[in-house]
């Protein structure tokens, strides 16, 4: 297969630093820092868009509502990440959800004040190309997903990309650290729960994957790319033509 | 509807400015131009990820191969647009076509040299978050796009955006200033090409677009954000759950 999912090119990004308070203090910027619990909103489409945010701790997932009030899962950022519109103009609101997947400490910085900041700093404006190209590149893997027919390839190629996100070797596997539900997976993949639960138990069946402790881990990375890939044939239910 | 393509949010987007060949010299950077007719390929998978390309004049599509060897294109870029993978490190090599669609100037630049200049020139720096930013909208708008299950909210959708993107206002509409076919077109939502023709004629029908010169003109721009939402009752084929 030509190009789908290429784990080797992963390897050699270069995560982004992230930002800590001191990083703000430093450039004399005046942040806000909030915290969040699980499940709680940060912020929702018609909010204003005035400011950027940085996930200084925590996994905070951006998602969409599209057709029918299904959910969609755009990103899921992990500390450092950064989130809101991503220009540093202003604009005039949201358009995507923020929420607290775990607890999250966030810094939210007026754009306003930006631009001034990576004038003086240049050290900040390249610590935040990282975070933007990182924010990028994860479109980009969503993007992919969302192009492949099948649930299996989608779903596979989704879990390569938890793995080197948010994955942590351990003993035998490479554990993704953070809780998702099948329902959670259904919504980064735009499927169902339903047919993520079948495709998962075929994966967890053939060793690919399994539970630890209400989380996944991949047990056999090679098959997981071969799915990603579709070299393999297995089959999943009634799929049709996107 | 709560949230699908806002249209509102898009005018105020502040467009990158664009970069010329003065703003590399400027600061000192060596670029390589170079010219490319339509259809000559600037990179492909496997090239090597050493440098960011800057497109001077020009449209320019980016692409992926995926399931059968079918095309998505994940990005129709114009002047001022930048590509390549974006992030300011070397990495291994690229994972997507790049592609003139038109008489294409561009200038690239080693990414080593990238950092150096952004620490000297923070005006620069400003215009490359423009350019980041601008690409980051347009994969948001692509996963949008991917997100819809029927073909006529999807193109909908895409027609929208290019408007934004590509429109001139034009006596009675908005023509997109882009030969598009409808292949083209399918492969910007990840459809069949007869699927796009029979959606173009439905909304030609309608009075939504018509065809002037081998470009498309967006006549009602209401209809077509109503279709963009699904809030019509247009009915399409046979496309099934994603």
């Amino acid at each position: 297969m030509l190009l789908s999912h290429n784990t080797g090119a992963f390897a050699v990004t270069t995560a982004p630093e992230g930002f800590s308070l001191d990083d703000f203090e430093e450039v004399g910027l005046r942040t806000v820092e909030r915290r969040f619990s699980p499940k709680d909103t940060i912020f929702a489409p018609g909010d204003p868009d005035d400011q950027l945010y940085f996930l200084l701790t925590g996994t905070v997932r951006l998602y969409k509502i599209y057709g029918d009030f299904k959910e969609a899962t755009t990103a899921l950022l992990k500390n450092g990440g950064i989130f809101g519109k991503l220009n540093l103009v202003e604009g005039r609101w949201q358009n995507v959800f923020a929420e607290a997947v775990t607890e999250a400490r966030v810094a939210s910085i007026q754009k306003s004040s930006l631009e001034m900041v990576i004038k003086r700093d240049p050290s900040f404006a390249l610590k935040l190309f990282s975070s933007f190209s990182e924010r990028l590149r994860q479109s980009d893997e969503v993007i992919e997903s969302l192009l492949h027919r099948e649930v299996s390839t989608r779903l596979a190629t989704l879990l390569g990309n938890l793995g080197d996100r948010f994955g942590r070797e351990n003993g035998s596997g490479t554990l993704i650290d953070v809780r998702l539900t099948h329902q959670d997976l259904a919504n980064m993949i735009a499927s169902t729960r339903e047919a993520v639960s079948k495709v998962m138990s075929e994966f967890q069946r053939e060793g690919v994957i399994e539970n630890r402790n209400r989380r996944i881990a991949i047990l056999d990375r090679t098959t997981l790319t071969e799915h990603a890939s579709r070299l393999s044939g297995l089959s999943v239910d009634g799929q049709t033509s996107i």
